[in-house]
């Protein structure tokens, strides 16, 4: 049996997503971050480091922390969401590029856009030139690609989405970034990712 | 053949360093970033981000950007660097705990408590403080752990080492976390370790 430790936010949605995606049974175990439930030690006997999404196959005896690790084992398990022969190290870049160019900066912008006191306005500029930049390079790519690695739907939308998602919910337009907002909304009208994101719980910004 | 697109910086001896381990033959192309050769159309055309390091396998017929995809993609075709079984899954979350939680990390705090004008105290010590509790889990796992994997070196050591090596260039002292200094150590104490941190030149901190 897979079970999924997440909450709602953007790295547990990547593997909400890719689990109903996959149709595979799973158990949900909501951990409440806003109630410290992460810094319990029940929890970090799962990650020391304190942070959702974990995934335990408790079958394959695995558990497992950090989202793009959870993605890359769901998609070698499953045989599906990543494309084999030149796409799938296409699939690994953009999900690669969304794990460590994307990811960790938007993570930034929120901080310092929204929740940092005093607020720092050379410092929300910098990150917003910087998540900017990463929008611009997807934007780029998504001009001639209707998916991340092409022609396949892969865990690299998956995980680009959960982040894209996130900007929504925060009011980070990227409307200009017109072939990247077509992309979004090829995403989020799939019946799977709308289901995704309603797991553990709409996410509602900070 | 194998082409190395790098410059003396943490995401570049992360491959340097793997190439030397695997002492696969490859021709190296030095990327001045302090020249600006990073924006130029040239290198563009191989990453449209405009970041080192870039693996082009003109055999293959591939390009790729994104260290940790270059890593996995060297380890898959070498067949040598990440283990099987449950260990290989060991190595892919150290790896990506390294691209997503540590990496990116480490490279805000370069930038606050090195480089930026003026000097932001608050930011600096948040950064201070978000790396140092990313050492804290490191120390944690490898007070039972040979490596980050277990028993197997790979290319999650390979990862992490290239940020630890430009902590101490940096100055940044991880002393006080006695199992990360130790793996650390035996990591810089490898010849191709040796070899990797001086390709395409040394670093010598911003
Ligand atoms: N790189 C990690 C990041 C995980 C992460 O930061 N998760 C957030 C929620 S999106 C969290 O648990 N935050 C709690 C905290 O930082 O204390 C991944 O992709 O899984
Ligand atoms: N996540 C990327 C980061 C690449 C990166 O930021 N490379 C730096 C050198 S370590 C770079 O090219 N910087 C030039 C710039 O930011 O303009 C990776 O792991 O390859």
């Amino acid at each position: 049996m897979l079970h999924l430790y997440t909450d709602a936010s953007p790295n547990g949605y990547k593997v909400s997503i890719a689990l109903e995606e996959l149709q595979l049974p799973y158990q949900l175990h909501h951990i409440r971050i806003d109630a410290g439930e992460h810094r319990q030690p029940a929890f970090l006997a799962l990650n020391p480091h304190g942070r959702i999404p974990v995934l335990v196959d408790d079958v394959a005896g695995i558990t497992l922390f950090e989202s793009a690790a959870i993605l890359l084992y769901l998609a070698e398990h499953s045989g599906r969401l990543l494309p084999t022969g030149p796409a799938r190290w296409q699939a690994i870049q953009w999900l690669q590029f969304h794990a460590s160019s994307m990811g960790p900066l938007l993570g930034q912008r929120v901080h310092y856009q929204l929740l940092a006191t005093p607020s720092l306005p050379a410092v929300s500029a910098r990150f917003i030139a910087l998540t900017e930049a990463t929008f611009a390079t997807l934007d780029a790519h998504l001009r001639t690609h209707t998916w991340l690695a092409g022609a396949a739907y892969s865990i690299a939308d998956i995980a680009t989405f959960g982040w894209t998602h996130i900007a929504t919910v925060c009011g980070f337009d990227f409307s200009p970034f017109v072939h990247l907002s077509a992309w979004h909304a090829r995403m989020a009208a799939r019946p799977a990712v709308q289901r995704g994101i309603q797991i553990p719980e709409v996410a509602h910004g900070p």
